[in-house]
Formats: structure tokens, sequence, C-alpha cells
């Protein structure tokens, strides 16, 4: 029970459990997903990321039959990001966190791996089912019961505001990963600022008051 | 709530279950998955029963991604098939069940279903863990949390030998449909007749009493 397998999409909160991991993990695996995502970009980042971080296997396995499953805006270019409220955002891939980590435990278990990292948090869900606590602990029962496997699904960011995940990775010490994470909804590098992921992110930081490393077009 | 979906293969036990779901509701849709099996004659006869029956719609959907994900035998045709005492089967696709409910449950939104019937049976599981009753209701609480959303997931043969099976769908008055199911392992019309799968459900309608439809090679 020496290694971790960390759920990660090159974002801010996947990054963070990464360093969480790797401080409490002898060695550490990542397993990035490419479904189809409108920001590829945090494609390149993940792999940037989880090389500096010198974990011991990067696995990127192809989702793309995720992005075909459900119609939305992070999949369909032609749909336009709303967040209307009371309504499910249209970034929403039903069931998503489901198949990433199910499928995570398949890799995980092939591997030898019991311990999976994810950055989900129910704090800052904002609507997305998929990301609560109760629906996580739920997942782990079910994948221990098919796959036969005992998996110990961590959510270290579960209970964490913004503002509180930014001041755990200036305790891990590892706040320079953060100028390689993706956030921005819009694919840019130096991100927007503007749109609601950047926004959200920055907030995160002001509030934490420690200056985000990441480069942005306006801020 | 006057419809229904069936994962359906085209075997003898989600056809039985087809027969169920149209006893039980106005409207059935069918739901059959494409994961690279060896015996692909399968979604042939899938189509052609759910055409039979006169279900609403039958989807068929590509999950060939199941079949790079683990290293089995039913998707593998280099690795022998084999049934070793006190090992899982080497049929056994990591999770399969898990995949395929969840990815029937988004498809089951997506078209206004709430009731799901699923050819499970823990009395004949030989060894899948995902065949288990307490697998199905722990799954069946975990789609609805994850993907906020009331599923209910029916299994109508979970306790039922083969022979009740049999029987059952003596009772719904379908057993001609069975002339079209699939089940040989050799992937062979007429069936090989010696195959595990083959020698179970041989027996099951023997101690049902009642003659299998089906044409053998040998018998």
């Amino acid at each position: 029970m020496t290694t971790a397998m960390v759920v990660f999409s090159g974002g801010q909160d996947s990054t963070t459990c990464l360093a969480q991991a790797m401080a409490d993990f002898a060695n550490v695996e990542t397993v990035t997903f490419d479904y189809g995502q409108r920001h590829r970009v945090e494609l390149d980042q993940a792999h940037r990321i989880a090389t500096m971080a010198g974990v011991r296997a990067h696995h990127l396995l192809d989702m793309k039959w995720l992005g075909r499953l459900t119609e939305n805006a992070l999949t369909r270019a032609e749909i336009p990001i709303s967040h209307a409220a009371g309504e499910l955002p249209s970034t929403f891939v039903d069931g998503r966190n489901l198949f990433f980590l199910s499928v995570a435990a398949v890799l995980a278990k092939q591997r030898g791996i019991h311990s999976i990292y994810a950055g989900v948090c129910e704090t800052d869900f904002s609507g997305y089912p998929d990301c609560r606590n109760d629906f996580i602990k739920s997942l782990n029962s079910t994948l221990n019961l098919g796959i036969d496997y005992h998996f110990d699904i961590r959510t270290p960011l579960m209970w964490l505001t913004k503002a509180d995940t930014v001041r755990l990775m200036a305790t891990l010490g590892k706040l320079e990963w953060y100028a390689e994470t993706h956030t921005c909804y819009e694919g840019r590098r130096p991100a927007c600022g503007t749109c609601p992921a950047c926004v959200l992110r920055l907030k995160g930081f002001r509030d934490a008051g420690i200056p985000d490393p990441l480069p942005y077009i306006t801020q």
C-alpha cells in the first residue's frame, strides 16, 4: 500500500490532490482522461505537471466515448456555456465523475493500487451532483462490491473552500505548481481572467491572501 | 413511467428480461453494447429479437473502449477460456456490469426512462462479483446520487435458477424467442452444445423439463 493513483485533470484542484498524495505516499501515479474536452490544453499541462512532480507513471486514457454519450457544453463547442440560477450548469456531463472514478479504479487494480485521490469538492460543487460526498462514498462501496477489490477513494478537498485549497497547497510547499495548472474555460494561456472558472479561481487566491502564480491576460 | 429500458445482450437471460419488461410496461427500449466481444453474432441476434419483439427503439452503443481497458478472455482471442476452481473466471471484464448499467442509465435519462432491466443473476453468478444483488443495489443508489435522477434497476432473474428462468419464459408465453438467443461462447449457430455456456443452458432446459428451441450441432 505504498502507491496512490490521482485522477488528474491538470487543473488547480487535482494538482493540489497530487501534492497531497505525494506527501502521503512513497509512489504516485496519475491518470488523465481525454474525453474530447473543449480546453485540450489541460492535457498538455497535466503531462507537464506530472513530469515536474516526478510521478512514477502518467496514464492518458482515451474517453472520447464519454463526450459522445451526452449533449453538453464542455464537449460540444456549439452549445454556449450558461449558468442560469437553479438550473444544472450546461457544462455538466451526466455521470462524468462516475465514469472517471470507475475507469481509474479498473486501472488502479491493474497497477496493484488501492488508494485513489480525486479533487472533487462539495463546498464549491456548483450544482454537480457527482461532486457530492454522499455520491463518492456510495461509489466507493459500489466499486469495492462490483470489482471485488478494496478501493479507498480519498477526496482531501471535499470540505475546503477555494481559499482553503490554496492555503493547503502553501502548507504542502508546492504553490509553484499552480503556474502550470489549467483552469480557464476558454482554454487560454495566459488565462482570460474573466470566464466563470477564472473568476472563481482568482477569488480563491484573493480570499487566501496568496498571489496566483498563473499569468493572466487581464486581472 | 410507461417505458422501460432493457440492457440487452441477445442472450437467454436478457431475452427473458425483455419478455418480463414487455409484460410490465407499455413501451420498451433495448440497449446493446458492442464491447469487442468474441461472439459478435450476439449483436445481430439482439437486433433480430428486438425487432421481433416490437420494441420501441433498439440502441446499439459502441463500448469497445471497455475491451481495451482490461486484459481478458472474452475480448482477447489469444487468452484461452478457463474456469479453474476458486479463481475468478478468465472471462471476467472488471466492472463490466458497472459500465453497462452506468451507460444505460445515462441513456435512459436522455430518453426520459426510469426503469432499467438487467438479466444479472446471483444464483448462477459463477464468481462474477458484479452480478451480485448487493452490488446492484449499491450501484442503483450510486447512480441516483451521481446523476440526480430516480433510476429503478430491476433484476427479475436475481434469485432464479436457469430452470426457473426457462419456466418464467414459458409463463410469459415467449419461449419461441429463445430460438434466436445467443449463448455459445464459441460464437456458433447452431450452437456447439459443449462449451461451458451451452452446457449450463442445456442443463437449465433439462431441469425445467422444457425443450430448448435453439438448434445445436451436438446435443
